[in-house]
């Protein structure tokens, strides 16, 4: 396999990449409770595997993951108030991007993808790329450009199918459930305990936001819907669709 | 009626309304583009209706509407690049939201509630809660409480099938559609020339935004779909139900 | 009459109002007390009634207004300790401004009018102003401008006299005061109650800022001197001089 | 004569007039042309020397001057367009207060002083001093005082008389001419050329401010007003009017 | 081998190390040419496996890295006009030393160790873990410590003498050397390509520092020092003796 | 001797010979305690004198020194808890530094250097050179340069044999020490009282820094080291060396 984190390369293998005009995928995830049964780390582990695998596939380079993230919402993660979830103010994760995609850009990098594992980064994201452009814009820079991609939104309605059975909870309260815990059970199986997992109906929540949080609104576990369900089977669907759907929207959209 | 408007009380009559735990509601908007055949400011203009409704039914204030709001994103509001539409950075977002938050709790107010009428502003705004409470709390202030609401998210679905007839498009591209446009039409009909609608099926989009934006994606009116079925009495309804359910919501959230 | 408010416009027809190349008026307010017998919106009702008036003369238009402002300062103001009194830290305010006349500009808008009607505003305003002309001009704009005003200022002595019969105590302690009620009269009798009005003589001040506020130097009332003597016919003189005075310059300003 | 600059004493001296409780002046001033007739640093020089002689009348100290200040004006100092004026940003002016001030506090400080000599930066030192105060109250700092003063503030109309003999033009216009030629003529005397003084009416200018600057409108000279008349003995005359004005305010002010 | 990775832990374990008052060890690094013999990710791989072995001995946990740094300087990185060194504003690094800090705290985590790979990241963590203390006293937390340190000041004289045989050339142009080279091929060898090592001597500088960078000054390869006498023994001995080093080190800090 | 300050320079003379393209120096220092022996403001004034005398020498100019500096750490100045130590956050320094910088260039000046006289202020005036090249460039002004250094960077081996006599400590811990004791006993004689030198071996500190800081680990006297060896002699040598090398330096850089 080629080497495709911009990490393990030499600079000037590196530059050799940039001057045939590769793409640059940049995981964006964060350090989040994900319940009981599983580790603090699938919002950066799986954007990570994922970018590796789209890289092989489109011929691209993988930046070092941003660890760390946006503060978790509790209807779509459980909130902010829990144990371990460890999170930025939504200025500091504006400005990482910011940085990082200028630096990229004065390599001269002109496509760069931002693979987002946790959805509460996506307006600070959206923020960064927008500042990085004006900036590169001040700089005479005009033809950087920038994807920005949340991995699940590249699920097709077949696949959530065959995993849901049609019990499909939506995207909002799949924080810990099936999606996550089977693309872990594949990738990281040793960072999985299904014995612990917590069997509980999908969390509702009324249509607002409180603050502060209160706490009961989610439940004991920190996962917003069951994860029992999950399996290694279902992570290596989803993952080969994610892989597939993500690379081929890649190649049409920097063509 | 009784007034409501915060600005239009003198500060005795505020003081009072404050002194009995009123709660205050802060419409917050945008100044954006919505086709051809709509003003530019219903993201204003329909929480400011919503809330000064909702004061009237739960004897609540309402302050000021924030009347610029978050950048336009393509898939949700046509893009930042159309004219007309006039966006503040996210830091100015958050930072209004958290200057104003604070002072009313310096005036006394424990109960507020942001009307959200600008689907960019969601994160924005969360971020300037979460800032003001943090300083509130360094101000031993730690009984102050916010709500986040959109108010389509209270719109239930025995009216969208009334209103929508089975084709709703999803809230996700109902910019200057149907919702808007009805509201419009039964609040302001004079800001809506319903001769100017243009009938498009609704947008359709990748599952990524793209920087810069390709504005050949938006559809040439500004709007992501089409406004041709709204009315004056489809705005009626929405307009109840909003008024409606969050008078409910409040009421229990604020017990 | 024509409509001013860009708000008001669908986008098309504000496109076509920029490439005729007119000029933006933006109302600057605040959400401030003015004593007992006075709504606590003139800061931003006064300038947005001017710039309407003012728009309609010179073939201008009119952005929504800045509803909040900067914090009310004790020797023009009455204090931000004051009930009510809602501001804004300083940096929120020039970024504010910042942002509205870039996104001004990046529409075709060349020709910009702050109308301030809260005098703290002014240094942030200035400063916000300053930033903007420095953004664009990396953005390669160098045609733009911006004219800062504050509506008094267009106040001529004859008119002072009119109104003050020698005794004008200077537009420091007119915070709640002649002027304001006046204005306000004519245009908004229902957000005045003259029997509120509370006699008393021009506050007077030490040479100096205290910090924190000492709220014994302000009158109880909250204004700075007695609205006893305001008509809405000395209102209407007044808006009449400001608007006459304020297209004129703004002819001659932009010619 | 008693040292009073702070940055003169070695630390356990310091410590003992802390202890004491005595107030701290801090001249605020900017580097900014005066005219060819006149050094650039006059709006620096001043404030200290009035600094340093109210120390010695009430028994105070004075904290190093801060050089640099915001941004000139075009009609309170001629504009920031000119060669030599070099000025900070709003924000850099009101984090330096900020943090000076929050210094002194830690020491024990709790009566300060800030000694302005730059129009210009009045509003940005009051949002310092009200950041500062925040910020102290969070670390249950609450007797922390600070008053701002202009020094020109304290020249009493006997003075004005004296000096201009009916001819004040207003402090608006006095950048580089009466009060600090004279003021530098007096303590300063190699500093100040009188043979190079412009001989002008003094400025006038529309009673609005236009950005970008219009050069034309600020004198040649880049005074507002002509120092022709300043000499040493009004100089004298205002500075012993000041340091006593201001002794006494502060004696009363801190009781 | 106990799991010492917070990552990798799910919440409760987390939880239950926080409750027995471990501290938590945070590798920051970079992502910077390290001369074309090597990775770009030494400078975060190495405090990550110092890090790690750390935990083990001491009963810690490892946060994440902080994978990207602050920009390389010409006399101690090459400087950051070199490709492939990809890195953020001094603010960027600050705020995110601060969030973590502070995020780790509320969880109750009363022990913190920065363990630093990037030289120029000094300044700004050390600013980071001041604002994070300022705001966790605003927050009452008090007993919140952290330490700082960099690896190699962890090095003895002893294991210096049998690495460079009295040819030391000092930390400062170690980058891209003997130390990180002989490190990495210990812990990664499949990242170094010893044919690749260009041989030179230490570089030179000037007493001073020259903006805009002078590309010249920097050796081609990019290192300021020649790998060509690193080994894995070396780097096996050095690692033992900074995790010796480090251990024992913390156990007094924190006893 | 000509005049170097640009403060006491009339803008018509600073005009021409920022013409002639002379480089301007400017000393960037704190208010940091230095002992009981010794005024606390050294690193200010010693700054100043080099900056004076390598301007006349190479016919420069020097602009008013930043007096304020970035907080003292306690292994290089005692640390920040100390009283009278008054020090700024790491932002206000770089704000400072980049707006003077970029005021200079727009005057005109290509050639500056930033002589510092206080080690912590490094890392943030680096920034501040590199936020102020980023914002020239974006100005299209690509051909200003800045150079910074350390004074005592200049002095060599001989002069530290002659002085210390083999004692030397390092720069490390010379706060308060030989260095500048010597210095000051040259140009300020009556800021120091050799009488209160306190006399012990230099401080020694663990490889890590401490936060929140151990004050038991600073000596009593808030010196590193001790100054009992410091002479006028050795004042006036290391000044000469000072500024010959600087002055050798800056032909060299900006030839």
């Amino acid at each position: 396999m080629r080497r495709v984190h911009i990490g393990e390369l030499a600079w000037p293998a590196y530059v050799e990449k940039v001057r045939q005009g590769v793409p640059v995928l940049i995981p964006v995830g964060s350090l989040e409770q994900h319940g009981p049964h599983m580790s603090m780390n699938p919002d950066v582990l799986l954007p990570t595997a994922i970018s590796e695998r789209v890289a092989q596939n489109i011929d691209g380079l993988v930046a070092p993951a941003i660890a760390y993230g946006y503060k978790s919402q509790q209807k779509s993660g459980g909130g902010n108030h829990m144990p371990g979830t460890t999170s930025l103010d939504g200025l500091t994760v504006t400005q990482t991007i910011r940085d990082v995609l200028k630096e990229l850009a004065r390599h001269g990098v002109r496509k760069t993808v931002l693979v987002n594992g946790h959805y509460e980064n996506s307006a600070f994201i959206a923020e960064g790329v927008d500042l990085a452009l004006r900036e590169l814009r001040w700089d005479g820079i005009r033809d950087f450009s920038c994807i920005i991609l949340s991995y699940w939104d590249f699920i097709d309605q077949a696949s959530i199918d065959t995993i849901y059975q049609g019990d499909f909870p939506g995207w909002a309260v799949e924080h810990g459930g099936v999606l996550e815990t089977s693309l872990m059970l594949h990738l990281h199986p040793d960072l999985v305990d299904m014995s612990q997992v917590r069997d509980h109906p999908p969390a509702t929540f009324p249509p607002y936001d409180f603050f502060p949080i209160k706490p009961e609104w989610t439940p004991e576990s920190g996962c917003l819907s069951s994860a029992s369900r999950a399996s290694a089977e279902h992570g290596k669907l989803i993952l080969s669709v994610c892989v597939q759907g993500i690379g081929d929207a890649l190649r049409t959209a920097f063509d």
